[in-house]
């Protein structure tokens, strides 16, 4: 499987060759977690529709759930405007931070109302 | 003004000093856009609760709306799990994304159910 080659034309890669990615729950619309995706991470998770990120500390692919179970079955993908960042809209099987907390944002709120 | 050192603390910067900032918009729970902070940034976006980034492209800051009025009032900033994310909820004026549309994901779909 290679990314369709209509898709890739429109990506902004970084200096690593990567694009951000958000994975936002579908339904109640909570930003569950930042992570990054090369091409092949971003074709796997439009062909398997599980949701798949490139590690930068490990250097390869990880599919979400692959060891915790806690997958993100894949609904939408959207890239925006300047072709830098995707969004997806997952169902998230369990705790989507590995620190088992709901969303890698419940933990540390800088400022509220 | 400086950033709360013991916020500073916490930040995992990429090589160039910066962390990924995501604006979400408040009620909705809609992803507005995707955009970098340097600290200065953070700094400005906690104490003037107008979202404020660091642009790459012309190494400066941008107040969200300076020119074109579509400023972003903030109203809860959160820090994720590893410190090199932060989630903004914001009030959008206007338009988030420089092309007119609400968000910077509307005009390109990738995969929907």
């Amino acid at each position: 499987m290679s990314l369709d080659p209509k898709i890739a034309a429109r990506l902004k890669r970084n200096a690593d060759g990567l694009v951000c990615a958000v994975a936002q729950q579908r339904g109640t619309g909570e930003v569950l977690m930042v992570a990054w995706m090369n091409d092949e991470a971003l074709d796997r998770t439009l062909t398997t529709r599980k949701a798949t990120y490139y590690s930068r500390s490990r250097q390869k692919l990880w599919t979400k759930g692959e060891t915790s179970g806690h997958t993100q079955q894949v609904h939408e993908v959207r890239l925006d405007c300047d072709g830098d960042t995707i969004l997806l809209t997952v169902t998230q099987e369990g705790a989507a931070c590995h620190t088992g907390d709901h969303t890698c944002f419940d933990a540390d709120l800088l400022l509220t109302d």
